[in-house]
C-alpha cells in the first residue's frame, strides 16, 4: 500500500519561547514496510500559524508527488476521523463531526479548496484523499521529517542573521547533531525506533531543553560559532 | 485482592489492513503484585467486530473462571469509569455518563444480559462486577495473553489456509517468535516489563510492521514456509 | 524564564488501594533548562482529597517563595489551557472554558480565593499566575518532587506506626531506594531523565507493584522492619 502524505513542523519560538510561524513543509511518499519514505520532498516555505493557506498547499504538494509517482491513498493532516475529503458535507460539519467552534469556522473556510484539489488527484488518480491526521502513521513519519528540515533552515537562519535563534520541535519529538546530520527522533511509545537524519551546515551548536511552557515538547537553542 | 477479568483481541486483516473479526479471548485470574497471570483460560472462538455478544460472553466466561476460584472483584473491560454493573440505570445512561449515540446504543442492548450475569455472579460469590475497561490493569493485562493466543491462533490459521495473513495487534503491543512462543510486550509507559509468552505451531515466519492507516499499532505478516 | 509552582502527591492507600489523603505538598522554581529545581520547599502537611484549600495553598506557597527569589511566571496546578488567573470571569466559567459539573462547582468556590492570592503577587512582583496545570513541564517536575517528599514522609509514618502501610505515587511515576533516598522517576515519553531523589529514614523496606485498580499508576508497600 503507498500512501502520499505531507505535514509541516517546527517554529521560531520568540522569547518567551512562543512559536511564530512554520518553517518546513515536507511530503513524503511511503510503502510496506513504513518505517521510512522512499521519496521525500522537502520546502523550505514559511507560514504563519494562522495561514489557512497551509493546509491546502500541503495537499497541492501531495498532488504535485503523485505526478511522479502513483500511491494508493493521501493521508492529509486534518484529524476528522479519516473521512473522504469528497465525502464531507455541510451537515457533517455542523453535526456529526465533533468539532470546536474554531475549527467549523477554518474547515469551513478551506473546505471548497481542498475539495476541489481532492476532486482533482481523484480524477486523475483515481485514489482518494483521507482525512486522517494524528491517527495517520505516515503522518507522523512525515512530521519527523518536516522537523529536521526544519531545524536545517533554521541553523541557515542562525547563520544568516549571526545570532542564536530558538526553534520549537513537534510533540515527543528529540533532536542532536551527529556527524553533519541533525537526527530527529519520535519519543512517542512504539516509535523509538523512527528517525529521520538530513544534512545540515557547520558553525552552529545546538542545545536541547525542555520548553517549560508546553511539557512534551523539545525546544533548540541553535548558536552561531 | 484477586480479580478475575478477560478480555478479546486480535484481528485477521483484509488486504487494505482493516480489522475482518475478533479471533481470540482469554480469561486471566490476577492476585498480587499484578505482574502475571495465576489462572489462564483461552477461547479461540471468533467474533464479528459488530457481534455485541462479545461483551456477554466475556462476563460469561469470567463467572466459569470463579467457579474454579474465587477472587474479590470482576473487571469488565468496558469503560464506564469503574461503576458496577448492578447499579447502571436507565437515567445514567440517558444524562451522567458520557457516552457516544452508537455507545449507548449498544449498552442499552446488552446491559440486561451483563446485569442477568452480574447478578448470578452477586448471588453466587458476593462479589461486584466492574465496568472499568481501561482503566484497569488487569484488563491490560489480559488483552496481553488475549493477543499472544490471537497469533498463536493466527499462526495455525496460515498454516491451515498455507497462504500468507495480515493479523492485527492491540494498540501499543509488539510481538516477535522465540524459541517457539509468541512474545507480546505492552509498550505503553510503565508498562515495558508486561510480556506473555505463549508457545505456537512452528512453520510460519513473522514480519512486523507498523500499520500505516492506525497510529500506535503493530501489524504481523505471518507467512507459512 | 523563571517560573515558580507548587504541586501535591501522594496518598496512602486503605485496603482496598484507594486513596485516602494527599501527604506531600513541595514548591519549586526552575530556570533554563528546566531538568531540575534551582530552589526547593516541601511542606509536610496532609489534605483530603477534597478539600479545596489544597489550591489555594498551593498558590500561597508560591507567594512565600516568591518572596525569596523573584520569578517571571506562577504556573498553578490547574488546567484550564494557561488562562490568567485575573482573567478568569464567570462567562468563562460557564461558556468558555470545557469543565465538568463538579469541575465548575469547584472552581467558583475557590476562585475569589484564588484571584486574591494572584493580585496580590500582581501587585508585589507584576507577575501573571496562568492556569496551565497539567500543560506545564515545571508542574510535572514539582509533581516528582512531591512524589519524593510524599515517599519520604510515608516512610516517616510507617516507622511511627509499626506497620505496613501503602502509598499510591502519581501518574507514570516509578520510585526505588538507593543509598538512603528514595529515587523518583517520570515514565512520561521524553521525561524518562527527568528524577528527584529525595534522603529518607532506614528501617523501611519498598516494594513497589502495579496498582490493579488504576492503569498506570504505581504502588509502594512500606514495610518497617
Amino acid at each position: 500500500m503507498k500512501i502520499v502524505t505531507v505535514d509541516s513542523a517546527c517554529s521560531v519560538l520568540d522569547d518567551n519561547l512562543l512559536p511564530t510561524n512554520i518553517i518546513s513543509m515536507v511530503g513524503i511518499m511511503v510503502d510496506h514496510p513504513y518505517d521510512r519514505p522512499t521519496h521525500i520532498k522537502a520546502m523550505p516555505s514559511e507560514y504563519s500559524l494562522t495561514d489557512y493557506a497551509l493546509l491546502v498547499n500541503e495537499l497541492k504538494l501531495c498532488e504535485e508527488m503523485l505526478s511522479i509517482e502513483k500511491a494508493d491513498y493521501v493521508h492529509l493532516d486534518m484529524s476528522l476521523g479519516g473521512i473522504n475529503i469528497l465525502d464531507i458535507t455541510e451537515e457533517d460539519l455542523l453535526f456529526k463531526i465533533p468539532l470546536s467552534e474554531t475549527g467549523r469556522t477554518i474547515i469551513k473556510l478551506i473546505l471548497p479548496e481542498l475539495q476541489k484539489t481532492a476532486k482533482s488527484i481523484k480524477d486523475k488518480y483515481q485514489i482518494p484523499v483521507l482525512a486522517i491526521g494524528k491517527k495517520s502513521h505516515p503522518v507522523r513519519l512525515a512530521e519527523l521529517y518536516a522537523a529536521g528540515y526544519g531545524v536545517s533552515n533554521a541553523i541557515n537562519k542562525a547563520k544568516e542573521k549571526k545570532q542564536a535563534i530558538y526553534v520549537g520541535l513537534p510533540v515527543r519529538i528529540t533532536a542532536s547533531l551527529e556527524n553533519g546530520n541533525v537526527k530527529v527522533c519520535s519519543q512517542e511509545p512504539m516509535e523509538t525506533s523512527l528517525c529521520a537524519e538530513i544534512p545540515v551546515a557547520e558553525g552552529v551548536s545546538m542545545e536541547a531543553f525542555f520548553n517549560p511552557i508546553v511539557r512534551g515538547f523539545q525546544t533548540l537553542k541553535l548558536t552561531p560559532f
